[in-house]
């Protein structure tokens, strides 16, 4: 699903954008684009590191709130091609996680932009890693970045 | 509806945070900030412009697509107190128009960002103004901005 | 706020229909609509109980699952009016409490609805009420209806 | 992608279920299935009419407003599974259309429904088939109904 442009093993995500994300502007609502970015990096949890934002929270007890998004779009995103959303672990600080997403459709960049959570206890919303184990796989996945 | 520590002349949008924005950390979901900030924008326009984005698109033909978007996350969202999103027009380029919106509960910042979005005619999508009259509005408005 | 052709005691929510609610077809989204109702119907338990689910969850550790509910479309919704939601608690079973839904716009009615959930407890989903006092309140709410 | 006790020949539409579509109670909140349930019936034109409903208003300048729909919620939804969606035209009156979806998680029902629109033209909203070719290619899909 890599798309030209994009070395190859870069994690990619596939979202059918579909009527119900679009308004009367026949393009898809600004307020659904972070939705992707956000559906985008879950996914990117669950393949990479086998552990969905749920299953973080539920089984884990981690909870990753974001502090930051910023997004820059591009071009209109509408149903007419499906939109593949990169998503890179651009940056881990000491309870930081900056991941970068870029949207394409068609082969055009529609979006891209960064968002930063904290790694925190879902149980007290404390900043740390509950498992040393999902921190040490986040770095190896630092090596992913462009 | 203004809040301490804003002043008073300023528009500002009260949002009831509801169950169904949250998420399972018992926090508004952080997808649904975006469109609460869009929300109160569109919001601004209805009382500020008169014209809210569906009749400006439908009955004038203009559109406001967003190219940017950024925001930071202070503390996070429940549905414990209202919302109050203060909306300023911060910016007006030729045909660009910046607004920034501060969300608040309780007295605290939840959250602050800007959205960048363009004019242009709602037929071709060309940056631009079909009513000269908006834009002279507009330019009032700045006055606004601290 | 009560609507001609209501009862003037029966609470009614007023929802702001905006530009994000709405589809290219220019009139808010079938799957909106349903949100609209349960919106309205969280903002009965809110004003009539005194406890919003948010609260009714996390501070009783009471939870409603839904397990049924209908709606008919009667009139397109649109931004141009608010949108006036009457809500009646219908009916009240050992744990079920069926909701009466009806959407105004206009003072013609856009949708009508019957929402069926189940008083659980929030900890194992087990039907109950693990609070009299909200039972009792409920009942008391019954003669609101029509 | 058929699930056991369907025929293997109907539509099934796979959802991944994500964090942003679940409530505090830590399932799928209630307005988001309705939701699903749509997507799954844009993914049936896309695939079985060869249309979505983005192309059919945009470029056939058809429309199918929805009048009616019921669900009754068999299960709470969770993102532990995928959703399988089966989609089945089950019943077409002279301008009516109506569908019958299935989701299942983990080889259960978690809801199951009844969704009846309208062809109508987009223009003027007016029942009808703008294609003829459109009604005989929904009548042989007919043939998949249980």
């Amino acid at each position: 699903m890599a798309e030209a442009g994009e070395p190859s093993d870069l994690f990619v995500h596939a979202i059918t954008v579909q009527w119900a994300d679009c308004d009367p502007a026949r393009i898809a609502y600004t307020g659904q684009i972070p939705k992707f970015a956000l559906s985008a990096i879950d996914a990117w949890w669950a393949e990479r590191v086998g552990i969905d934002w749920f299953a973080l929270n539920v089984d884990h007890r981690m909870g990753t709130p974001f502090v930051h998004l910023d997004m820059d779009f591009r071009s209109p995103i509408t149903p007419r091609h499906p939109l593949f959303c990169t998503v890179m672990l651009s940056k881990l600080g000491t309870t930081s996680l900056t991941f970068r997403v870029v949207g394409r459709q068609d082969g055009t960049v529609r979006f891209e932009g960064n968002f930063v959570c904290v790694a925190v206890s879902a149980d007290d919303f404390r900043p740390g890693y509950p498992s040393a184990e999902i921190r040490t796989r986040l770095e190896s996945l630092l090596s992913e970045r462009l």
